[in-house]
């Protein structure tokens, strides 16, 4: 990766920037993680509309950093899905930290009141419940 | 906030990316955080070597978010400094998680062994510590 993509530095917040560092890539990884896509035309439908070649460069960018595998659905050889790999998988604690913060201050957020108290109050043992059931 | 940026949606991860979801907004805070800079001269010098156009653009953003203070040193009226509002602060768990990830998946991360085994260990505890230093 290193070649392919030169770093600015290699302080780890940079590291992350440069892996998921802009307004579309984490929602890929939002919708591979907690809402069951996993094609090209299931990103499509998100509702932040996110155009086709970023999409296209962004699946790719992920690809190439060992973040998402790209396969064939076993029920449908012809059919392309993507799933995380176990580097991709590590970003839920960075996920339910955004989600905490964004359901703290977004007065309009979509996330439940429900699953935001889980965070709060038992985040390491919900982390190891969505793990269990991959 | 709401009618500045119009989000294109209210998900929780959506609405961190509206906030801080590009290649240098998390440098600044990071440089506020844990690097003790706090004036427009302090984050230029940072190794990824932000231009002052996008550091300024970026300030003005986080300030209107309410993420970042701008104010004036005590000890020197005239001088214009920066600092994280409580909003801001909370970012804190996002970043230990960030910092966690990318010290397990960059082979040359500038992360210490040290800071990564205490973020693992005792993840809390190190929390509390620097909020309390606050």
């Amino acid at each position: 990766m290193a070649d392919k993509f030169p770093l600015r530095s290699h302080c780890p917040i940079n590291y992350a920037l440069e892996s998921f560092g802009d307004k579309w890539t984490l929602l890929i990884i939002r919708d591979l993680m907690f809402n069951a896509k996993e094609s090209y035309s299931d990103f499509l439908t998100s509702g932040e509309k996110i155009s086709t070649n970023i999409l296209a460069d962004r699946l790719k960018r992920l690809e190439e950093m060992g973040i998402v595998n790209k396969g064939v659905k076993e029920s449908s050889q012809s059919k392309v899905v993507y799933s995380l790999t176990r580097k991709g998988r590590d970003l839920l604690p960075i996920m339910l930290e955004i989600t905490r913060w964004s359901g703290k201050y977004d007065a309009d957020t979509h996330a439940s009141k429900a699953f935001l108290t889980h965070i709060e109050q038992d985040r390491d043992k919900l982390i190891a419940a969505i793990r269990a059931g991959w």
